[in-house]
């Protein structure tokens, strides 16, 4: 890592005091005005603010974009009264916008922070999530931008009971994150009382050695305190996070609230803040800048640290190889980090099944083990997306639910993340329930923005693969464990939103609606019908979210309204709900639609047994199709 | 706490190393015979489980529905070659069964353990649950049951980086859990390498007593150094759970694969297997049993923990009344709390907000704070579902997608779990879009075997909330921020799988669907349609899994299949999902579906304006159906 750069001078603690009283006060009125919000949450973290940015924070507030500006992040998102209230006091949001745009309709304020203000990272406001945020920051800043910058996060004591807190504190450890700095406010209080472990910084202390920080524990009121701890906190030579445990009084500044309970995102009313305003020393409008970085160094090419071109040519396949769509992520995630050398792939300690461990080798230091912490996986391709680089995460689809809350927020911090879900549904076999993905359709199509993809062969796997990379937001991959016949050749083309129709006529009487194995079985039905002189249109659904309306639109027309959805998944909200969520959206229809989806708690079995007691294989679809035509 | 009762002898250590080269033995045998499994991480784990089985473990095989049984739950849920083999070495399960059952379809031992079996609390096989689930049943045992049993969980080394198990560790902790005791095999090597702390077990000590457990370290094939442990670790009178580190060698037993990586998941070939069994010593048939437990005494009605008949008669509203369904929800608890003295309810630092505080007033003890900690929160649930209590766990809506792998394997479980979310959507305004649940019906609905509810008034929610406590499975209450008026008469009855239809002629010409706050919409819609001599049918779809699809059938019949469904919520998977899944699945159908749903991404603002923005109040549900109406 490069040498720490000298900072520029700040405020002294005399302007640090006066700075602090203003924040106090402009987060009372800013929350009185808005009618709600959390003053006293802001309160208490106040003085560590106002050293942090009068001091310490290396920030070019002209420039938020700058590479070499340092990182600041509220995982205690409740507290933006004190976030916006340093806005204002850097001079970027105005008096005017803070009292009357904070929490109101249409404002950039909003109750929690986001990226929606240039000088937000990441969302916040799901508690717990910040921190482990800030890790994939901090890893990025040091082992791929290999920049100075700082990554300085306001935690509460609330959040120290999230596991997640512990992930991103024990990995931010193992990766050695000198960068990152953790400041817990310890103000005792919750939303309905006490913390559990109240003041007991001792004991906050030794969870936060044993997984591995360097602890600093001060008076968070004190400000020659704060500054002395933030001081050595933001020096990055050493190999650990830094946390500091700052014990604080909740509502500090105002005598009536202080330390009490029952104030927890509670505005105060007019009288009681202009009592309260009053004992802050009235309204200040001072404008304050701390130290700005050093001109950032043009940072090294990221592809340096992961020796591109280390991969051979890209992997093609043929029609009819066996090849499963888990191998070809793997492959086109190699390729794809020969091209782009932004691309940093993670995963949760099964990258040997999800195949992203070809990745690891071909390019070692573009590859972040997160072992086996789903959240933080999730977390660090966010942090990584807000210093602009290209992240991939797997893991086996079913244990993205274990990071649905941060896969819901990345949406809201408009974070670019590629996720990649492997062995999904009871195709996988023996392993049983705990291991088949069967909510991840609906998980995903329902974060807003996203987009899901579920391949069916290799080539189109691999083209999909070089697709997320330019997608925008959260997208998806659904990978399968077992060997399927490749059933494109290279050229072919797989956009975002498209289909692809592989049996057609204008003598189809019902569409077969596949993705993933099950378009294997339509196909297999399609072959078995067409025996017997029944002609069925086939479509691979590969894009599952965007869904291309217009080709559904067009079978259900030829096939007069006669679907088969066959899906690897419960029947609500995947591929079924997909395909006619879209047909009715397209305006009025008629539809006669059999969905065979898995009904049944599975056990375990082979993939075959388990696919066919789901009902969601080739002689089922075949089945349903021919009832289909019965009944019509 | 009752007194711990005398052990009943077990078998000697001579006998308890013939016991685990037969489990090593049969755990290799199963596997290889399976083509499946961890026969290597069940070996590392053999002696420990030989000591704990045949010495410590107080369980009467031939009664597992004993209240006087010890728990024993394997949170590393891959080791299953292992239980099942303690399953046949007790004569619980033939040779027979373990050698042609293992990992086949259609039979009960499957991949992961799951409650098929009768000697199985809680499914296992997504790392870093078992443990939070024993919680629950620790918390159970001492709190609620008052018996001396012991809860052993056995996790597994790769899984201590779930933030999860810092979750449960630090509850046992605060709830002061001696009758838990987690044994970790850290066999130092995980899936596809070594973990991130090998074999530091001063590391992981450092961690476990940090977070307030008792640690004792030791040699995990050293069978007196375990059974010397393990009586430590079985005395329950101190005041804090227990953590056995046992450093141990994968694959123990057989030379070939001692510490070697590259066998994890990976059965033996039958020549290797061979050799394996051979270096054992071969196969043995021993059938052993262990100490059973003291009768246990007749458990103290969990009642008298609480003070049943606390609470005032049943909370009743009145037409018209502005109540809030979450507010309802605290009402309903109370109330179910004086009729059911197995009612436990659990919430996540937010009980002022889901008003489960009523509850915690009114029974005190009967009440469980799970801080933030939204994985514990519902595996504390569970747990306490494996003790036959009628768990009700709330928090934020939003704030359930924490737990979403935990609501998962709450269904694979067969853990019949009562969960709340409060705070649903756009409506709760200022806070903005991380407090707002905009996916969780779509979660909840993909949940096998799931309940979903989403009431729009107090009078049904208090219905709803009695219903839970007699259901079976996963069930989910969705409630609203806001203060709604009553609609319905308390002589009203709302079952599982209904609808209320509050408007409705033979003229109607369109039908509205809503839940919650949309519902209110909808009526303020059709009384504004009215005057224009515009019927409307307007369904209340209180019941959203299972769906009444009678009456939307009859409605869409009626209505000529102009629907309008409008939701609160994201639009895949939600309200407009299970509307048109089930009118679809019903038969073939001439459907025109308006489908209002939050296609934005939110702000803050108050409520009226973001409903407003999202196009589902009432206003955008009047013009979309005139819309409908003028285009057909």
């Amino acid at each position: 890592m490069a040498s720490t750069p000298q900072s520029l001078p700040g405020i002294d603690l005399a302007e640090a005091a006066e700075l602090a009283a203003q924040l106090r006060v402009d987060s009372v009125r800013s929350s009185t005005s808005a009618g709600s919000g959390h003053p006293t949450s802001s309160m208490s973290a106040a003085d560590l603010l106002a050293v942090l940015i009068g001091r310490h924070l290396r920030y070019d507030w002209d420039n938020p974009r700058s590479d070499a500006n340092d990182h600041l992040i509220f995982s205690k998102g409740h507290a933006s009264p004190l976030l916006y209230s340093i806005y204002k006091a850097v001079g970027v949001v105005s008096d005017e916008e803070l009292m009357t745009g904070y929490r109101r309709f249409g404002s950039r304020l909003e109750g929690h922070p986001t990226p929606v203000l240039p000088w937000v990272d990441v969302a916040t406001g799901s508690l717990g999530q910040g921190l482990p945020d800030g890790v994939g920051v901090a890893l990025a800043g040091k082992y791929l931008d290999r920049l100075p910058f700082r990554v300085w996060v306001l935690c509460g004591d609330s959040e120290m009971a999230e596991g997640s807190i512990w992930e991103a504190i024990d990995k931010a450890s193992y990766y050695q994150l000198s960068n990152l700095i953790a400041i817990v406010d310890v103000n005792r209080l919750g939303q309905r009382g006490p913390t559990e472990l109240q003041w007991d910084l001792a004991a906050y202390a030794r969870r936060a050695e044993a997984f591995g920080a360097r602890v600093l524990t001060i008076d968070g009121h004190d400000l020659a305190e704060i500054d002395h701890a933030l001081a050595a906190a933001g020096d990055t030579s050493g190999h650990q996070p830094t946390v500091v445990l700052a014990r604080t009084i909740k509502g500090r500044g105002f005598s009536e609230v202080e330390d009490q309970n029952g104030w927890h995102g509670r505005p105060f009313p007019a009288d009681m803040a202009n009592r309260a305003i009053a004992e802050l020393g009235g309204e200040r409008q001072l404008t304050i800048r701390g130290p700005r970085p050093s001109p950032a160094p043009k940072p090294p090419a990221a592809a340096a640290t992961g020796g591109a071109g280390a991969a051979g040519p890209a992997a093609t396949y043929s029609i009819g190889d066996q090849v499963a769509t888990r191998k070809a992520y793997g492959d086109a995630l190699v390729d794809l980090g020969a091209e782009n050398p932004r691309v940093v792939a993670l995963d949760g300690e099964v990258s040997n099944s999800t195949h992203a461990d070809e990745f690891a080798k071909a390019y070692p230091g573009r590859y972040f083990e997160m072992f086996i912490a789903e959240q933080q996986l999730v977390a660090t391709a966010v942090g990584l997306s807000a210093r602009h680089y290209v992240p991939f995460a797997s893991t086996f689809a079913a244990f993205f639910t274990r990071a649905y809350d941060f896969i819901r927020m990345a949406a809201i911090s408009q974070a670019n993340v590629r996720l990649s879900g492997s062995h999904s549904g009871v195709e996988i076999g023996a392993d049983g329930p705990s291991q088949m993905a069967l909510e991840d359709l609906a998980m995903m199509r329902a974060v807003h923005g996203s987009t899901v993809l579920y391949p069916s062969d290799a080539t189109s796997t691999a083209a999909l693969v070089h697709a997320m990379a330019d997608r925008a937001g959260v997208s998806y991959l659904r990978t399968t464990r077992g060997s399927y016949p490749v059933l494109y050749g290279g050229t072919e083309t797989f956009p975002i939103g498209g289909s692809k129709v592989l049996r057609s006529s204008q003598r189809d009487v019902v569409t077969l609606i596949g993705a993933g194995v099950t378009l294997h079985a339509c196909l297999a039905a399609a072959d078995r019908l067409a025996a017997d002189d029944i002609h069925a249109r086939v479509i691979d659904l590969y894009s599952v979210k965007p869904i291309d309306t217009e080709t559904l639109v067009a079978a259900a027309a030829v096939t007069n309204g006669r679907l088969i959805v066959a899906e690897d998944h419960h029947p609500e909200g995947g591929l079924g709900s997909a395909v006619t969520d879209a047909l009715l959206e397209a305006g009025p229809q008629k539809l006669w639609v059999t969905h065979l989806a898995v009904r049944q708690m599975p056990g375990s079995g082979t993939g075959d047994e388990l696919l066919a007691a789901a009902g969601v294989d080739a002689q089922h679809i075949e089945s349903a199709a021919r009832d289909l035509l019965n009944a019509t």
